[in-house]
């Protein structure tokens, strides 16, 4: 686990030294600032997006420095000034951070994370920032319809190979916090304890001078509970070598290939005749949401899911942008601001952000405001949705990935049935301005 | 640049290594192998691809080990087991590896990538070669796309913030591989010697009591030839506030909403009227390579691109396997070998890849073939499209980025004028076997 990489302050936008190099210059680079991170919409049809990639930021948080060697390389190539590499030199975030719990579900214009700080230190930070809850975000919330469609089936992440080979590790935890129940990545057990799986491909089969052979050779290493994969050649004579070398013990066939829901069905009834009543199936083969709601009906016990979810199934990015709401006025208050463009205008001002539920306990409103909130007329009314990540500029929260993927489950089971649709509509609760 | 992180070793699937400890056990995990990478079809519509991710591959394929930190996390959560784990403490790759150079065009089928060795030390390296293949390689097909609909024009990439933060540092390498001509990132050109480019966001205006202000101070400190962003209030404004600042030197403005190619003719007309003729004109807002194409009768002089960049256009995997294609058998042949699935089926055997020009040097054909090569009818008929990058576990590729820059250029004007169609359609060159 000893690769030298970058510190996380070179993988960020030239942009945003320039800026603080102009800002320092000019004088307004102490300027208290306040940024918020928010969606202007979800992707294309999708009913709501979850939260994920806050407890990698706030890990690399203390990271977001500026050493020798990162110095060296701005000076070298030109990037700021003198004056701008000696404050780069010292510095350190040591503003607040507050946000959405890693997990919760978000609207159109949710407040996911608020940054505030002097400008110069906050917005050092919007690239890196983006960076991180715009990927994972993405892959949490194509991973929430996944297991949403699987209606409590265990899904498998697999999904390394499709995608960069850190953004893997990432997609891993992404995924488990939006309730997989493990993956391939072999980083993402070291680094966050997420179950890892996997036993065998086709190569293995391949490698050996018969199916038959290599099934042997598999459960005699790594146990009758293994699952061996049964399409290398023709899967009705692939389930009988498999129980033949394992007996009806064996713990699972895997299915990669061909039509599914037909093989499944098929596979199921020659393995009750064959006593192995217990041995599982695992369909692994180009899945999505819609393939696994489509598969409700066939006798699946899990399924692995790889492209599509590393891709966040047609939504690669959460779209998340970091604009400056507020900043401190030459008479020391601070002012709400906002961009006028348009088409991306956006409502300036630092907001709270409150779910509303209903009698029932259901959601309804996703309700944010600027200055005084509502009281409820039920103590369960309203559901606070900010909490303090960062203060001074030590992290404060220590949520873990599986007190994210509580809060997931929470949130998600709050909202509406319409959230759990995978049709395309609209968001699951309107947002409002209170 | 000292950040620890993960050996490339645990950025890989469980299953590789579960196959090593039942290749080991079983007596198998010495015969010799072939694995090929390709891709079995293009994404829809495309018409070719483009291999990117060769020199990060090589770069860190010495770091492919398993150290004590490793070690000591697969033995604590039992994922192989003691024979396999001293196996893997002394394991480093020292087999072959041959494929397409980096910036190379593919097509289906093309073997871009060729491991041979042991199957252990082969099998080990599939998941980590698929990730970096597969995520660079999609970024540099749908740049070549935009820099082919760009058609001279720079394009710039700035989509760090849409995608995973190390993600974000390949995909801008992938795109200058591709013909961009710089990156807002970084960790790119710290890396890699990537030009880097950004001055400012709208969040520096808004810092500022008013536009002029922030143009000044940011003039001021970034000098004349900076690019300003016009278009946080009013645009015509915007302009005016800019060459007031500047004056008539001003490097560039930046449009980053509204409708580009109207604004784009306007502030054209504006700027020169101020007599800022040597002005530039910036565009970066949602961008992929159909709004670039429709860019082309506007005044615009460099495009930069984000989301759709960074997420392959649509694209964001290029789907490739790394398949056996031959094992050696009992008697110490070799056997060309191919899984049978449906709809998954490959040709067994390692083959070798020309690509056929005409008489004019336009290529028509990839060929591809098992046993003996044409010889052809003139001496430019057939280009030879792999080389060798390891050999024995060295790297003996020296390529840099500039060179697959080159090659890249080279390869797609190789092409017929059906490849730089935008439009969906078949490959750009039929792929035949020999």
């Amino acid at each position: 686990m000893s690769v030298p990489r970058f510190r996380p302050s070179l993988l960020t936008d030239q942009y945003e030294l320039t800026m603080v190099q102009a800002a320092l210059a000019g004088g307004a680079a102490q300027r208290r600032c306040v940024f918020e991170v928010f969606a202007r919409r979800l992707p294309d049809g999708r009913r709501y997006g979850v939260v994920a990639g806050t407890g990698r930021l706030l890990e690399q948080l203390s990271e977001f420095r500026f050493g020798d060697e990162e110095l060296a390389d701005l000076e070298r190539r030109g990037v700021v000034d003198a004056p701008t590499l000696r404050w780069l030199a010292d510095y350190r975030f040591t503003g607040d951070i507050t946000g959405y719990g890693e997990g919760e579900c978000y609207l159109p214009g949710s407040p996911v994370m608020t940054v505030e700080g002097t400008f110069a230190e906050a917005v050092l930070l919007e690239t890196f920032v983006l960076s991180v809850l715009n990927h994972d975000s993405a892959i949490a919330a194509a991973a929430s319809r996944m297991t949403t469609a699987a209606n409590g089936r265990p899904c498998l992440e697999m999904g390394l190979r499709r995608t960069h080979e850190e953004a893997g590790v990432a997609a891993a935890r992404a995924a488990y916090i939006a309730g997989f129940a493990g993956s391939s990545v072999l980083g993402a057990g070291a680094r966050y304890g997420i179950p890892t799986i996997g036993t065998a491909a086709h190569a293995f089969t391949l490698l050996h001078d018969s199916e038959l052979e290599a099934f042997r050779a598999q459960v005699a290493s790594l146990g009758v509970g293994t699952t061996l994969l049964v399409d290398t050649y023709d899967v009705t004579a692939g389930v009988e070598h498999a129980i033949e070398a394992a007996g009806p013990e064996l713990g699972a066939v895997r299915l990669d290939s061909g039509d599914l829901l037909e093989q499944a069905q098929a596979v199921r009834i020659q393995l009750d005749k064959l006593n192995a009543t217990g041995t599982r199936i695992v369909v692994t083969s180009d899945l999505d949401e819609y393939a696994i709601a489509a598969l409700a009906a066939a006798p699946v016990d899990s399924y692995g899911v790889g492209t599509q979810l590393v891709t966040g199934s047609g939504a690669p990015t959460a779209g998340m942008v970091y604009k400056l709401v507020a900043r401190e006025g030459a008479d020391g208050t601070m002012i709400p601001v906002a961009k006028k463009s348009v088409a991306k205008a956006s409502v300036g001002g630092r907001k709270w952000a409150l779910r509303r539920r209903d009698p029932q306990g259901v959601a309804d409103q996703e309700l944010l405001g600027l200055g005084g909130r509502p009281t409820g007329s039920r103590p369960d009314e309203y559901r606070s949705l900010q909490r303090t990540l960062v203060s001074g500029g030590e992290v404060v929260d220590t949520s873990t990935v599986a007190d994210a993927r509580a809060l997931h489950e929470l949130s998600r089971a709050e909202l509406p049935v319409t959230a759990r649709k995978l049709s395309r509509g609209e968001a699951a609760i309107p947002t409002v301005m209170f």
